[in-house]
């Protein structure tokens, strides 16, 4: 065993104390649940699990877990890749070298939903929301939720994204000319998914493009999403009017043989919506949104995103490729939220997901962006009305730019708001928003934020999971089961930590009151102490004592008084 | 000067740099702001500042700024104070001893408002919130707004709480028998107030609480607020059972005399509303709150807050201490919000409202607590209705339980959502929450996230200045303006640490690029040279094009098609 393997193995040990993975099992399918277990005599809790094959050499990568299932729909083919850049080639692994697979026809799941199958993956998620696949499948058909899984990443774990399942979380990583490396990329890949990533995006800008999105691929658990328009801007020389049809097509098909599971792409950004962004405070803050408007604005016509998006569409579709139409011309300051150049593409996005749709392309739709609070429902409600319901995927929303460094907590708000209302996935935004690269305690920051807003959400639509967490949680607190609180949190090493800091020892951790009151003032003792002198009343007496209370209540009512005053004072 | 002046003065210098303090002069009238000087000729920005004198000895205490218009209005007396425990005597420095004054009668800013006088407290709030001396009059003589402050603390720079000012965020400090000291607790509140805190509560439990407290009364600029009950429960050797009312008395007035601007009150537990919390998930987390419900049970009679309510009036009304009705039965847990315990006690808190505001005593009530998202709205709408519109003060609500180490993040999300809905004022969570006790660190972090939440809900209710700040820092952000963009931050030192991980040296700091994307995919460089571009082309050409795009799409829906297709394709 590899050092490396004994690292991807300590990684969720070492996250979650006193949980393991299980999975439930049903003919083929192997769905993974993390399980806490708790004290007291409490049964164990299951929880949504992302966090992938443990113990996996990254040079080898994931096992290829649904590679049976497209296999035996026989409805694709296998051969060698089309498109390899030279000097990728040297930077992956033997091990992670993989033909590519494409589809004879088309290969998605909206287009076996259409037709009425029901895949092994609609299984997979049903087993993991826990619902009957069949309303999977109808979800997925009327294009009200995606299930991103290219052919070629068989590594993936299948989940949904759509409004009436969990909410789910994405997480940014990449490089970047500036900063970081290959491995640093891979190790915050498998950091984010330990954390709950249930989407991972490559943003990769820099050198190694091409073998950083192979190495990650290949060890993800969770769907992959790429801008395919970062590398072909590299390819021309990093020159946005040298962008052309021939270099994106090339990309595209390189990344779908790769198995990206689905593209940004930002066919919205339309020639005549450009000059409405140039009295805005901010811009356009999106880069693919700034590289197409600069590239419209030289040719002065339509970017070949929107001009070829049906052979966009032919392409996507034998790789089961997955639209995220691209929201370019979202607002990067408050004051340009919900301006008419961000709806004016929002209505575009909706045009064009019809068109997806007709090619059975899954899409969803990407949404803003900093948005104050009191406009983001308008976000939500257009978008279902021009998108068709097609599923939310908004980065945040920030609702105030005055606290970069913290933009983690002015997007989380927004985000538990417009997922309340909606919104599918939402983003992560890290602390470092604005300032510079996420590293990996970023990464974390930005996870846990953006998971408690996931959860808020779910809890406030009430999704039958949500709240069985929250009551394991309350219960363990109430009950002093200090150990079984921690381990049930987000980020259970950290509670430890913080209650170690005010009380480090053992005993502590079974005391019967906390750290902040100490044992005099504990409220939750004393309510122990009432719970059980309640019990000794009887419900009888306490019955009494409220027929009691009610007379006199009477009594001072018809007194013509307010409140009861005893006599005497 | 000592060193502890020296330190005093460097906090605001090292938290804000490039901010100074600036005072807007009206008559007697010196109303604080910060002022953050920026570059490229743009106007320096005023924000509200809550950090009061700097370089102040801390055994002398802050200067009398009020001292003059209490004394003015003749309704006062000066003597010995009544009750100063003894050994408390030798923990304060002669510097901060001070006589107690006393009302001959009442004397709140309420009792003032209502007499149509506007005091030059309410001239102060004017200038600070921009709006009319009239309108604060106005709103405090309806019981819509509290301007807490105790003619025992001249030290403090007055401020309001109500739902037509911009929202106030509390800090709550305060040792207890686990842990800390007197210098601790007093850096803490000089730390909360350097990092925005409006109001603070020192809830010590511990040895020394009247010492600790009158240190910390001595240098806040800041109304401070106090749950009595702790103190009285310390004078009967921690019993609840053996509380009483002439302990709790003398406790009230010996704080009053302290200066004390609110006093917590948990009024509104009543005897019959105890059986109510015996099924829940949480019990009673309120320690106030599970204090009093034991009194009640073990004594099976209401308790002396409530049966001696106008008495505790009477004494309130001449030192102007405000009220703040508790929530003692506040739910503690996801699983029991806005259940019959709680809101039967927030109907007592609204009966006692009237009550209060008979004797012209001031009045704000507390609320949750732990609210899923979709259950705050009736929180705020309940609170507005039964309690008349005094001024709801909440804490958080925690949106979630799932995420202890992480509930200044959990609450932050309700908090800006009750109060962008009317809640005045809103106490923050430290990540510390259910865990620990908060250090200086937790201080901050709570705060920023607060400060986030009410500056969001500022800008969401259209408060005038509010988003004069966030465009400040937008604009800064999109010219590249380094320096600002960290200037402007809630926290600078934070968003500048931040830049300098990614890119550390001065020449980045006015670079044209950020140390996300790196110069070449730069989105706001190219919206810059989209801008220049525009600017090339002129407005007569911009509309030339979008007529000729206008013909096109024309020709398209009249094709029957829903997207624009060119031909050849």
């Amino acid at each position: 065993m590899s050092q490396r393997q004994t690292e991807t193995e300590s990684l969720f040990e070492q996250a979650y104390p006193n949980s393991r993975k299980v999975y439930v099992e049903q003919g083929d399918l192997r769905v993974p649940f993390r399980e806490i277990e708790l004290s007291g005599g409490e049964p164990a809790l299951r929880v949504y699990d992302t966090t992938g094959p443990q113990g996996v050499d990254v040079r080898e990568g994931l096992p290829a877990l649904r590679e049976s299932w497209i296999e035996a729909r026989g409805d694709t083919e296998k051969g060698p890749r089309q498109h390899v850049p030279e000097e990728a080639a040297p930077e992956i692994p033997e091990g992670l070298k993989r033909d590519a697979r494409r589809g004879s026809g088309t290969v998605t799941q909206m287009h076996y939903a259409k037709k009425g199958i029901v895949t092994p993956e609609m299984e997979f998620v049903a087993l993991r929301e826990g619902c009957e696949p069949e309303f999977v499948r109808d979800e997925i058909a009327r294009g009200r939720a995606i299930l991103p899984n290219n052919i070629n990443h068989p590594e993936s774990e299948p989940m949904i994204i759509g409004r009436n399942f969990k909410v789910k979380v994405n997480a940014n990583i990449g490089n970047s000319v500036v900063t970081s490396s290959i491995e640093e990329e891979v190790d915050k890949l498998r950091w984010a998914v330990t954390w709950g990533a249930d989407t991972v995006m490559d943003l990769s800008t820099g050198d190694d493009i091409h073998a950083t999105r192979e190495w990650i691929i290949r060890n993800s658990p969770v769907p992959i999403g790429t801008v395919p328009l970062y590398e072909a801007l590299e390819r021309v020389g990093g020159v946005p009017e040298k962008l052309n049809w021939e270099v994106f097509r090339e990309v595209l098909i390189e990344q779908a043989e790769q198995g990206v599971d689905y593209f940004t792409i930002h066919a919205g950004v339309l020639l005549r919506f450009i000059r409405h962004t140039v009295d805005r405070i901010g811009g356009i803050c999106s880069r693919g949104g700034s590289i197409m408007a600069k590239w419209c604005m030289s040719h002065h016509e339509e970017s070949f995103l929107y001009t070829r998006f049906e052979e966009i569409c032919e392409i996507m579709k034998r790789y089961d490729v997955a639209f995220s139409l691209g929201d370019g011309l979202r607002p990067g300051a408050i004051a340009d939220a919900n301006d008419t150049a961000q709806f004016a593409e929002l209505k575009i996005q909706g045009e064009l997901t019809k068109v997806a749709w007709e090619h059975d392309v899954q899409v969803m739709c990407e949404g803003p962006g900093h948005v104050p609070m009191h406009l983001i429902q308008e976000n939500m409600d257009k978008q279902l009305d021009w998108c068709h319901e097609a599923p939310f995927y908004t980065l945040g929303p920030l609702t105030t730019d005055i606290a970069p460094g913290y933009d983690h907590i002015t997007s989380a708000i927004g985000a538990a708001m417009i997922a309340r209302k909606g919104t599918a996935m939402i983003c992560y935004v890290t602390p470092k928003e604005h300032l510079g690269l996420p590293n990996k305690d970023d990464v974390k920051e930005g996870l846990i934020a953006y998971r408690i807003a996931a959860h808020a959400a779910d809890l406030a639509k009430g999704h039958p999971n949500a709240q069985k967490w929250d009551d394991a949680l309350s219960k363990a607190r109430f009950e002093f089961r200090w150990n079984d609180q921690f381990n049930l949190a987000l980020d259970p090493t950290t509670a430890r930590a913080y209650h170690d800091e005010t009380l480090p020892a053992e005993p502590a951790k079974v005391a019967h009151f906390c750290s902040m009151c100490g044992p005099k003032f504990c409220s939750m003792k004393i309510s122990h102490d009432i719970r059980e002198y309640a019990d000794q009343l009887g419900v009888d007496e306490e019955a009494a004592v409220e027929k009691g209370m009610e007379e006199k209540a009477k009594e001072f009512r018809d007194g013509g008084g307010e409140i009861y005053v005893p006599e005497g004072r």
